[in-house]
């Protein structure tokens, strides 16, 4: 009778569609912390910018460029990353589900693995979590404009929010900050920073201010091996020249050119 | 230039696609673990089954369904659960993405942030992480085919199971055990047990048989409230009864009908 | 080197997608007649409505329904039609875009055919088309209510055109029978029907008013068999009775539940 | 009463899923004949090319040109046409359905209307009816590998009904001619046709071999406009030059790279 169950039930798995993502086009994943306003206050991350989290943000990300080899570049800033699967990736056959869950999954789990690393004594007090989502960009030009958007974003919130607490820390409540900066535009945050705060904002870390680019790059390595010269002689350490990916993190610009000219093959990796 | 830059990037939003569920049918969320063979194996589970693993399964499920109240019932098996939504559900306006990302995220954090409370000093090796689905039953029959399934799948897998690694620890090979019950049914591997291991299956944990069924039932409790009598006294302390929901476990049969009319509204919630 | 090409170029099918639709739930394909608007007063079909136009709606909706034998129930008013097919169809394996294309396709083929039937000597001006859509509903209820929905439509509608062409007719302007029934109720169009126009609505053709539903009736016919009563005699005549299914035509309510109940097995075929 | 139904049931249009195609991406749209095996045999189309059918395809496919300016492109052979529409279209805001249902009909449409032009006293026995879909491509590459496909088929198809149907006219069954062109290659093909039956298969109509590729092209006409050359003088007529784009048929190659460096602009419309 049981033998027969199993079977007499699988029909039912014909109720699972088909979601293989368009060939020969760029995956997005982006991941984004659920209610990161609340977790990031409760365990305290400094304001605006926390470098512990950014640091445990950016090596959660790392794990998950070490754990499927088709993510060509990731891109995070504030509580989100997103990574981007080359176009001809085959990763569980383009399957939107499977790709974006285990993504999520991988970085979660490497949130809260890491976590020590970066906030030592610091528990964590319940556990934080990531929403995800696939997004296809057909061609190189709306792909770039996809980070570009994030990097912008990133300068934007940023801006904001240091002038926030720059007024904030100065004696100013949050909604009197908030009334403070409403309606002014870039420049004006610029100044007020400068002249009130005598801060210049283009010299603020560029962490924060750009965000985190990773990309694998590669390295020349001299590694010592064991080998035979020739047939008949014995084994001798011979140092050898190798090349290898490694996944590199940068802060710069990628909104100009520059760095895509510098980087001209990652897209097509 | 900068206030301009976002909005000039914010086009890619655009290629952000649709993916909201059909209404008025149940969701199902199946998330299951990845690489558990390995992972299993390099954390020493017990086999063919861990105790402690099974435990921090359903710690986390039922984690998982205190965050989402619209889950109705979770079943668990193995490395895998699968949490039924309530048919009406507009979580995340029914997004399929946003649902099963952060399903199996919160999922994932739970099992990471409950480890120590099921293994104690034996520490994750390496993160362990999961893949997520959503599948779309629309009718009451469908449903509760598509949680028999899991539950033929279950026994069928465990009856295996333990057969194998009972000839296994009586001194076979891998091989040998495997081609041993390679063409029995389940009647002949319920007479190897009994005749040769002197086990009768029916007698083993049901959790290890039946896997888990998660729901949540009404309670009445007795809960002390501070309260004014009357206007004009003072507060005294009274004892009120008051009904609440609690997820509660059961390791029984699903496949047949006792079940589901014991507990007939719980696919109406 | 041809023998080759066609192979090479195949894996352009891989961008096909999987547009299979979830099973076990009825679909429905509505489509619609395109420019009706123009197509109708160039045609010169009478107003509000034309018999000609309606008969000829129908014919195309009946031979639609003859081509694809799991259609169960059709309703159709104005420029549009509704198919709906039974919930365990496995036309084209459930294929969204085969199913909504060949149904579109086969009613605007059969509208043209059969146009001269309908309007003689009117020929027509240029080619009419229609656009299409599935949509599936997962139960009974929805089902029924979308229905209704269309027959609410139908009502609305017709109420209001019937109104405002008598206005017209009687020497209003469009705009001033526009404004006239700018705000009323359904009560306000009945009464001015009534007392301006001596009409009493209800007493309208039930094609205008209810639009039509087209379902499959079984009936029993006497049908002329050649036969031998036994192996050593000749052939007879003989009369047989014989149950095959017609499709039937019904101008009658579908929101309250006396079609359901009465016709209640055919949402079950 | 009748006022409250319709809103009372509007919510069933929550049921009709979002399926905007993905932006930035060529949407091809390609229609076959229904049953055209059937259809071509009961209205005696010459065997293996009719070239009054293939006119028929080719005057509605340029129809559907006309009525949809953002298709750039077509191409025809047997009973199918393929479409493309500029991948930046916004055509029914890129949805699926809509693009695919209103091509289908509005072909079909012509089909029906333009038949007697084509075949005149033959008349329509039943009316034909023609399958949709709609398949995205992502860039050039593939979208021309798409239309390299679709050429590639109709050689291969074409070569070998023009052998199979020589070989049944010269006397063979039609099993028999199955048979002696079973496991042959291309060049074997040529060279029965040339060898047994004199012709020179690269002679025959490039319409049959090559199909049909309909795309806009600019024309420089003279038009007589009615204008006045001072504000003071009368009406004159003057000959005016204008630029047009006009439908243009093409029965070349397109698997090589001279059309489509000819037409270097067509894709970028
Ligand atoms: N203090 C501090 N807060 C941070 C840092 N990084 C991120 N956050 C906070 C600021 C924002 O409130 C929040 C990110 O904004 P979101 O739009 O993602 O909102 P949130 O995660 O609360 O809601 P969500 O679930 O994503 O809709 O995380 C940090 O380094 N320091
Ligand atoms: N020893 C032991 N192993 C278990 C227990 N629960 C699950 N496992 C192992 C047995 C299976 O090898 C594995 C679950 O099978 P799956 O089909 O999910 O395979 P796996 O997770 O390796 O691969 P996947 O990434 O899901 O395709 O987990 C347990 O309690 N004890
Ligand atoms: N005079 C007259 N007009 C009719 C009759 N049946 C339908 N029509 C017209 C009235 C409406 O203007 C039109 C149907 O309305 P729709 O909302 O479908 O608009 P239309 O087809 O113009 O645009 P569409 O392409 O569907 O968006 O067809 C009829 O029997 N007599
Ligand atoms: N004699 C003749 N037959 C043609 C001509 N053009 C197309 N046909 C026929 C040959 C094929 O049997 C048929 C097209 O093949 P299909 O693969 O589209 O098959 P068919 O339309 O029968 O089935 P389908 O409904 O598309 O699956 O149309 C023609 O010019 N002359
Ligand atoms: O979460 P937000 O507000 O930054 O914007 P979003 O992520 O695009 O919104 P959603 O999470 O609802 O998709
Ligand atoms: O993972 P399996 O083999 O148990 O079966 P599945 O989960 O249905 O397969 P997949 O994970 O590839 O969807
Ligand atoms: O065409 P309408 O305005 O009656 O309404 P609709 O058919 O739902 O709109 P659309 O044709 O754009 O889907
Ligand atoms: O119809 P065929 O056999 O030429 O091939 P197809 O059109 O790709 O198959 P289907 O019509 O079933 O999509
Ligand atoms: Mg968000
Ligand atoms: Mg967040
Ligand atoms: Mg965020
Ligand atoms: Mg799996
Ligand atoms: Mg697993
Ligand atoms: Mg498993
Ligand atoms: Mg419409
Ligand atoms: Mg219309
Ligand atoms: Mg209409
Ligand atoms: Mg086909
Ligand atoms: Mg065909
Ligand atoms: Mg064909």
């Amino acid at each position: 009778v049981w033998d027969m169950a199993k079977s007499r039930f699988e029909y039912v798995r014909k109720f699972e569609q088909d979601d293989r993502l368009l060939h020969d086009t760029w995956i997005v994943i982006r991941i984004d912390g659920r209610g990161f306003h609340k977790f990031s206050s409760e365990h305290a991350f400094s304001k605006p910018n926390d470098a512990r989290a950014l640091g445990l943000m950016n090596k959660s990300a790392e794990c998950v460029m070490q754990t499927f080899p088709d993510i060509i570049l990731a891109y995070g800033q504030s509580d989100e990353f997103s990574f981007i699967l080359k176009k001809e990736t085959t990763l569980f056959r383009r399957r939107a589900s499977k790709i974006m869950t285990t993504v999520v999954s991988c970085f979660t789990a490497n949130y809260l693995f890491h976590w020590r690393d970066f906030f030592g004594e610091i528990s964590l007090l319940y556990p934080p979590s990531f929403d995800g989502r696939a997004v296809l960009y057909p061609n190189e030009s709306v792909l770039k404009d996809y980070l570009r958007w994030r990097q912008a974003d990133c300068h934007i919130n940023n801006l904001y929010n240091t002038c926030f607490w720059c007024l904030v820390d100065s004696g100013l409540t949050n909604d009197a900050a908030e009334e403070r900066l409403s309606g002014t535009q870039s420049s004006d945050k610029n100044e007020i920073l400068f002249s009130e705060f005598n801060i210049n904002y283009n010299e603020l870390p560029e962490i924060f201010r750009k965000g985190t680019t990773l990309i694998r790059q590669e390295v020349e390595e001299s590694v010592t091996k064991l080998c035979k010269a020739k047939k008949e002689e014995g084994l001798s350490e011979r140092l050898v020249q190798r090349k290898r990916k490694v996944v590199t993190a940068f802060h710069t610009d990628i909104i100009g050119e520059a760095f895509w000219s510098e980087h001209s093959k990652i897209l097509d990796l």
